[in-house]
């Protein structure tokens, strides 16, 4: 795995949550925390960055996450810009690290990248200049560090805490970023009890996700859970044979107000959107009285502040 | 309709023109010209909107308007993203509505909309939290009130009045929103002579544009006309039976110098653009002397500013 | 030639470096030096330009020098519209000349042009408002003038002299805005002793590059020579019958080290970019000890900065 930090241990890249430590993971959120505000009021606004150029260089179509990051950007006074490369699999490698070359020229202090294919963060973390720090934005069905951040808060801040809650994520695990993201979150930060409940077809491989409780029942997985955590079901990631009825799956794996009633009274429901409403999640369970969705996305732009000004406005400061 | 004011009377919403008040009509158009400068002066600017963030979301190509709004929203000091969203029909709505939301959690505190098909302003604006305001700039065949206010704004520049003037809208009437929120506009601010001159084929349904007066001949239509304000044929909005030939069009309804003459010798030419030259309109009428296609233009960034200043600084504001 | 200056002779227009007087070119290289910074360092920055709008218009798609100028332009303080136009030819002029007025009518003060076809950044300057500075990004195969002037700035950083310097321009001459601006700059500047080496095929014709050595040979061609600026293969401009074999074209034509050791031995190695690595270059001297390509780029944002701040700051001062 390409290296993260810097020599003084302090954030550089952030390519994965995989490998970094408690506090490292706690004073980020501690840190985006600072950055949340309530809905209709102003969000958090300051001129840390200012000066500092971020480019948003997206080879997966994503409007919702990159306009998250250009306002986690502005609200911090960086310049920024967006890019979207389609560029063909043949020259790719080549091609982006040139385009990567020609914006740190260009006095890009931070790139944040997107791609339906695995391993472009790391080629371009590994070959950057060192003024340069490199954010994922979701790799593949690999990895969504800052997704797996704001799942983190907002659990944290209905629940107060991690250890001894009961997580399940539900859904296609196995072509989920989303889920993988979380699940090094929460380990990393102590929650024990936590399930992947999906159908065979969509349960990931039995060395992935070490440690966690597997069920292909949704009632039995969600039981007594504090949080459900509902995946979207990543048609454009599977093969034809794949591909699930819409209606057959609502009927066996969709969350409904009544299967919901297996998980805790006060359980929580997440979705990392965009929803397939009446697919993997009933209309009224994701508007509902249990549903944090909305948290997420306001929790979404607190971390990436959070994270951009860890990276950046600390570069020479230790973590 | 959708509601467009808050409880206290003040504008939070700009859907339509329909149901205004004169005296709001006016503020806003009175907000408008102190931020119109003439061409190569400094634009007006101020940090109004500072810590304000809109987002332009559109689902009908116009580059055009959506620089425009751009435009007004930076130079009122607020953080812009674009959007382009192409959605398939069948997801539209609740596709749409989970980008509202999104956008709304993000404390995005203005939605621009722009949409090819007709409700989607209102089926936001009656969904979003309270602190956000949708603008329409453009919403399929029905409306278009920005438009409306600039050609408002324009003629009472060059009149200096709206009683006893004669107002000519000419061409494609039945499929133009220009002619609807310019009818709203004008009939809110007491034009009582006002014509809509068309072929048969090109004129709205009987039960709209009530007291105006109907023409379908394009010299007796503009007789003594104050305002001559040519429409774009909407080719787009046409079935394949109802399309004109160009050059035929031209022949019979091209507004040339010569018909022009049927107007007040002071008569002022408008268009909304983007113009068909040689098609509905001559273009050295488009260039001439009595064009105001450029005022119009002007005054579109300072409504634009206004609303935006109307509906986003004044929150808690009376109107 | 449309006129490039304003009446007092100061710029207000650069669609090409033809024309330009050694003073103008160095004026701007010294303006541009004085913006440059190391890599990892604070790019320069200032408010010369608050209140200004320089947009962005691109019809031909430039990912790299649109964010280049995007860049300048904020750095200065300006707002910036990005606007990427695809106009059917049949139309091009007429919508492309009504843009621009809308544009001049909503107070931008400079448009940046890029068109694959050759005459619209002419046809621009000559219709604009006299409060409108234009500024080519690149105009077919005919001119690149910001390209000319940050290809001549990297030279005299590396060589801190035009005169006595052997500079080899190799490659796709025919189809290269690169090489025709580059030799404007560099004729300007004093350069004699300038060849261009080219397969016969790819050869400009006759009279074209007055003065210049033609050869058909590249190591004759690079022989002795301080500065090798080697051009991207155009295959987008070239017919179907002349597009050359990749392989076939390496072998004769690729620049790789053995044959650079004809240069001498502190010649430096330019490419404008995006580069074909291992079709007109070998991948270890675009990435190697004597290749400034990075240097290009960053020095591209810079006198993209001095341009922007020379024709739109200095309204109205002498030159």
């Amino acid at each position: 795995m390409t290296e993260q930090l810097r020599p003084d241990g302090s954030l550089r890249h952030l390519l994965t949550l995989e490998g970094l430590t408690k506090p490292q993971v706690e004073r980020l959120l501690e840190r985006a925390q600072g950055m949340v505000r309530p809905l209709g009021a102003r969000p958090a606004m300051s001129q840390a960055l200012a000066g500092s150029t971020v480019a948003n260089l997206f080879m997966e179509p994503s409007t919702r996450t990159r306009v998250s990051f250009e306002l986690a950007a502005k609200r911090l006074g960086a310049h920024v810009v967006n890019l979207e490369l389609q560029l063909s699999s043949r020259v790719k490698g080549e091609s982006m690290l040139d385009t990567v070359y020609t914006l740190q020229s260009l006095h890009v202090d931070a790139l944040v990248i997107r791609d339906a294919e695995a391993g472009v963060p790391q080629l371009v973390a590994a070959n950057v200049a060192p003024h340069v720090s490199v954010l994922s934005a979701g790799e593949a069905h690999v990895s969504h560090p800052t997704q797996g951040l704001l799942d983190a808060l907002t659990i944290l801040q209905r629940k107060q805490r991690f250890d001894g809650l009961a997580v399940a994520i539900v859904g296609d695990i196995r072509h989920s970023r989303v889920a993988r993201s979380a699940w090094h979150a929460l380990h990393i930060l102590g929650v024990t009890d936590l399930r992947v409940v999906a159908p065979a077809a969509l349960m990931p491989e039995a060395r992935e996700f070490p440690g966690v409780t597997r069920c292909t029942d949704l009632s039995a997985g969600i039981e007594g859970a504090d949080v459900v955590m509902v995946l979207r079901i990543q048609k454009e990631r599977m093969g034809q044979a794949d591909l699930p009825d819409n209606a057959r799956y609502f009927t066996a794996w969709g969350l409904t107000h009544e299967r919901l009633k297996a998980a805790r009274p006060d359980a929580i429901v997440m979705h990392p959107q965009p929803m397939n409403r009446g697919i993997e999640i009933a209309a009224d369970v994701a508007d509902g009285a249990q549903s944090v969705i909305r948290d997420q996305v306001r929790n979404g732009v607190a971390v990436r502040m959070a994270v951009l000004a860890q990276v950046l406005d600390a570069r020479g400061e230790t973590p």
